[in-house]
């Protein structure tokens, strides 16, 4: 096999508020990669199939002084993120050509060598579904609504639970665990589309929050029990407003404040103490120990029966990370958003 | 015997901002009680000996059709809150005359009659300890302390925990807690005479808030891993920005916020997600029933014993309680405060 172009992905510059295609991250095709012939020192090399965007990049894209949970992108390096690949040949006796392969830290490129197999987890797909799907709900996002939600909502039937970014790859799940667990759910996304969606997977109020209040529509459902915090700011000011005795709050993220240059101050904390509520902040892996054979186990046939349904948001090419990162960031996708870099 | 004055300390008007002794509330010293012929139908006479002043009490001053986890008081009525005292006679079987009770709503007066056995605790006192700590480090400040600490610390040996209103009735058995469990303790308060207690019980760091920076003393002792809020506010903030990850939050209550008329704004919440932070809400009564045995058993000979200290800041008779409540407001209360109503 002759060279072909090796496209990436790079970090170019640290953004102030919204990142920017073409200047925060920019497409390089410059490249280019003999797959049959680039030694392999030992490792492998992977063909990437599929990589996710999820609003935590934007947390990487700092100072790499600026310490956080999770490390800062290095400037002029491919970015990288949840990703599918096959192995195209490996030198490893833990892979094989042919075997696909799921990781956190895929770098944003069409090809890569890596030595370091426990990175990597093979994945066997018995279910058929497609690939992209293990970056998405059968992938990391999947996993952050179904651990948390198992670990702390604590719902019981009857209860009401709310969950922000309702249409996302982590809404819509948590959306569908909590009717499984028999909870009323009341969603909120940003656009009606998103809303007719969040009704086609069962929630029982769906509403969009740039046209509807949402402290409005909490108080007319009657409070609520369990809050799903995606999005933080003046929507979990309301959710705290709105929470009933011992409410659980899932803090999973708050999108509202990524790209804000002046935090939002919260002003209803003193409720935290009158009504007993318990906020639990967490970070995905922090539970991997403790729920993920039994996500792997559970949820790819959950998914390839119908039980879960998803969405995805797909752009092809590496060339549309740019646009599909700032999409992610003001809310303007569609979905669950993936980067198809190649199909098989 | 002769009828005695029953002097009565009433709520009089819903404060704006701080209490107002003798405005807000007033003593009135008009009406006479026999203890020894008033009728009982059936119940039985308290003397009251102690009662506890709390910061709680201001959220009970407000208008009645404002809900909260406490009901509001009376205007024109007795306040009420803890209390111990002698039981004088009794038609009741469950209480003879000589015993001490202590109970939750004893109201603000020198003599009274109840029917309702099941609102009190008899209380041996067979450790000997003065009847008034049984309002403070044997009663509900010491309960709330010692349940939560037990319920969300999770502290460790080596880890830092920090405490607010150090010197307080709450705030100082928490120190001593947090010792007993091997943590280092940061602890403020308001006065230096306060920061000279903090330092006798065993506090490894003891500062003046209103003189030393709350933010500079949590970065220079390198952070922290458990936080007692009793204030809430600009110090949640502190707390939340000095805080290592996992740290636990256990939220007491917001003094800061008691009186103001507008919210403090809390601006680090998004840490709470990085930092993966847990913050715990609650109200002691949620604790009693898994708690409140092993507390009685315990504490009251620990307290005996000198392994907890206490101190007390006491005001003698009903006609003090105005000024003992704008104390523990404002934080011009050198130690628990206790009203002291009669010796025996």
């Amino acid at each position: 096999m002759a060279p072909v172009r090796n496209g990436r992905h790079l970090f170019n510059e640290i953004p102030t508020g919204y990142p920017v295609p073409g200047k925060t991250t920019v497409y390089d095709g410059s490249e280019t990669i003999d797959p049959d012939t680039v030694p392999l020192n030992g490792g492998f090399i992977v063909k990437t199939l599929a990589l996710s965007i999820d609003p935590y990049m934007r947390g990487k894209m700092r100072d790499s002084s600026i310490k956080s949970y999770t490390p800062a992108y290095t400037l002029g390096q491919p970015l990288y993120n949840f990703g599918i690949g096959v192995v195209v040949r490996s030198d490893n006796s833990q892979f094989k050509a042919g075997q696909h392969v799921y990781g956190g830290t895929f770098p944003f490129q069409e090809y890569f060598v890596d030595t370091d197999a426990g990175k990597y987890r093979i994945i066997e797909n018995k279910e058929g579904i497609p690939w992209s799907v293990y970056v998405g709900a059968a992938g990391m996002p999947g996993q952050t609504a179904y651990y948390a939600w198992k670990e702390y909502s604590n719902g019981k039937k009857g209860e009401t639970a709310f969950v922000t970014s309702g249409a996302g790859s982590v809404g819509s799940f948590v959306v569908q665990l909590a009717k499984l667990d028999g909870l009323k759910v009341i969603a909120s996304a940003g656009s009606d589309e998103k809303v007719e969606f969040l009704k086609s997977i069962g929630a029982d109020v769906a509403f969009n929050y740039k046209t509807t209040s949402t402290s409005e529509v909490l108080e007319k459902e009657g409070g609520i029990d369990v809050y799903w915090d995606n999005v933080g700011g003046e929507t979990l000011d309301a959710a705290i407003g709105a929470a009933h005795t011992n409410a659980r709050f899932i803090e999973c993220g708050m999108i509202s404040g990524y790209n804000a240059t002046e935090p939002y101050g919260v002003k209803n904390m003193m409720q935290v103490v009158s009504k007993q509520l318990k906020l639990y902040g967490f970070i995905v892996f922090a539970l991997a120990s403790k729920y993920q054979e039994e996500f792997y186990r559970l949820v790819p046939g959950m998914i390839a029966r119908g039980e879960l349904k998803y969405t995805e948001d797909v752009s092809v090419g590496l060339e549309t990370v740019g646009e599909a990162i700032l999409a992610v960031q003001n809310g303007t996708n569609k979905a669950k958003k993936v980067i198809k870099v190649a199909d098989a």
